[in-house]
């Protein structure tokens, strides 16, 4: 399986422990972030051992917080929004939470790393092949996806202006001329690798 | 757009109301029919109003209940799975419910139909171009998705015999090798029919 790393900005995403019962609203789109966790890693009876996550939070009360899940250790994890944010809202109790990574539970790290600080800290590989998906991008059917792909994408507002300076050099990719969710994106994102791996390019 | 329905057989799926907060437990996998719902309908800031969506809900205590969604008609909808099970539970909670749709909310009705007595019910633009999506089917790739589409797909533990011999005249196709999620699948097979309109096949 080809590996693949996702970065999501949720401008709104709530940055302190928040309620369950209220994900789409008070903690600011939180179900739509839960929602791409769930579809980046998520397969039926199984979960994507080579797909790494991040959540950059940036709403109130405590920002910019970032979340990182790694396949390769995650546990506990279910596919349902409820669990996932259950998991999000432990990494956000950690006490004193500064620029180096802490874990939280098995697999999930939290750190106080703003987009730009992500983005240095990157790893070669994950630097290596990155796309910015955007709705005026390239269509994907012409890029090339093959090794290790990294993918940035907004929330349902998308990214500020000074986030998208961040990654101007970065080619920019289209699932087409249709706006979906950033979940959804995901989905696709991840059929697609899977279907070129499938047939070796 | 190109117009489609889908029908989700979930073969645990609870037929009374139950409690939002254990939508994976004691619902019977309710979480996963709630994100094929958004899956379904739900674009960036819009909703697709040509879709329509059967669930088939067999687990107890009451089964069969088939619930029927509109997108020309649904109202107070959003994309969260809270949001989704919500309404579901209130379909659920009607009294007396029996083989005739009645509705619950705006765009949503209920019945007690079974999958045999939906599919001898579809609409004569429902039955024109079926398809069962099952891992062992030919590649989508190659299929014609022109027109009016009819989706039915399984929930996390397939068909049972059964209900396979009901469609067995079906064309099946398949996303691919991988095994995914329903919501998942929907959301593929919805980017897929998306992109053949576009190219206008």
């Amino acid at each position: 399986m080809a590996s693949r790393t996702y970065i999501i900005v949720g401008n709104k995403a709530a940055t302190a422990p928040f309620h369950l019962n209220d994900l789409a609203g008070a903690a600011g789109r939180m179900d739509l972030l839960c929602r791409s966790v769930s579809a980046a890693f998520f397969l039926s009876h199984d979960l994507r051992r080579d797909v790494v996550i991040y959540l950059v939070l940036r709403g109130g009360p405590a920002p910019p917080r970032t979340i990182r899940i790694s396949g390769t250790d995650v546990k506990y994890m279910s596919p349902d929004e409820r669990n996932i944010a259950g998991l999000i809202r432990k990494a956000l109790s950690v006490e004193d939470i500064d620029p180096r990574w802490v874990v939280s539970t098995p697999g999930i790290q939290v750190s106080s790393r703003d987009l730009v600080d992500l983005l240095q800290g990157l790893s070669r590989e994950e630097r290596a092949n990155p796309f910015h998906l955007t709705e005026d991008g390239g269509p994907i059917d012409e890029a090339d996806l093959g090794g290790y792909v990294t993918f940035l994408l907004g929330d349902h507002n998308g990214l500020t202006p000074e986030q998208e300076g961040l990654i101007d050099d970065w080619p920019r990719l289209s699932l087409g001329r249709t706006s979906y969710h950033t979940d959804h994106c995901i989905t696709v994102l991840n059929h697609t690798i899977d279907m070129r791996a499938a047939k070796g390019r």
